[in-house]
């Protein structure tokens, strides 16, 4: 898709090509306690997993832990993949396309809030904190029922 | 990532931001046959899964099943994801993320090349054909393990 901007400097049209941004996210599993959730600073408001933008040359996996690092404090290794959430509706401010990612840290105890997070916290499968921003609900959702703890 | 690049008309610099460009892949399977496999007609020239970027506004699995139908005039459902593949190096023209998804025919009869495609055909899982683009072999063979079916 084309999306046509105006030049900063002239006001002509510039085209741009258009596709989803590409974004990660990290469910971090905590043994015992739960997943990993921040508190954000920007908005939307509320809670999410840790996460955002791919950069280009870097590999999905490795984004989704360098997030997890910058947002939470913690040095985590992936252990799977949940799902790719790509509803056009999921961001208000823009397409973009999540791989999340299941990851475990090497030491809990480096929990910290770090860029772009408030509060950084840990909730038991199923008590999740409230408001969750974007499509987190179902992410964690989804990810409950995987692991047979979901309950109807 | 920021991207500079002069605009069209006055050559002065504009800020394009670049993230990997997200692309879907359908690995389709015919009961008893093997999985489809199209002959591309641009470079880079060999076989590749049916697949293409997402759009602007397109939800993946949207994407996947009109790519499929463009390429090989088959319609598919997804039957689940076999991975993301993000290797900055995967593809030789720039930095692209597949989606793979696995998918079954609705009609195997209606296999006939399209948009982008020399030729189209079904190989049997582990005979692929020669050469394969991009990191296809590595998204087949995962297939193939993942299914019970290769050997070492």
């Amino acid at each position: 898709m084309a999306l046509t901007k105006p030049c900063p400097h002239c006001g002509q049209p510039v085209v741009h090509y258009r596709n989803p941004v590409p974004t990660v996210d990290a469910l971090i599993h905590i043994p015992g306690r739960g997943v990993v959730f921040v508190k954000r600073l920007n908005e939307p408001f509320g809670w999410a997993l840790p996460g955002g933008f791919v950069d280009y040359g870097e590999p999905a996996e490795k984004a989704a832990i360098r997030e997890a690092k910058e947002e939470t404090g913690l040095t985590v290794e992936l252990t799977g993949l949940l799902g790719v959430y790509s509803d056009p509706a999921r961001d208000p401010r823009q397409h973009t396309m999540s791989v999340v990612y299941i990851a475990q840290a090497l030491d809990p105890d480096e929990l910290a809030a770090g860029d772009d997070a408030k509060e950084v916290d840990v909730f038991p499968i199923g008590q999740w904190p409230s408001p969750l921003c974007f499509d987190h609900e179902r992410i964690v959702n989804d990810y409950a029922m995987l692991i047979g703890k979901y309950k109807i």
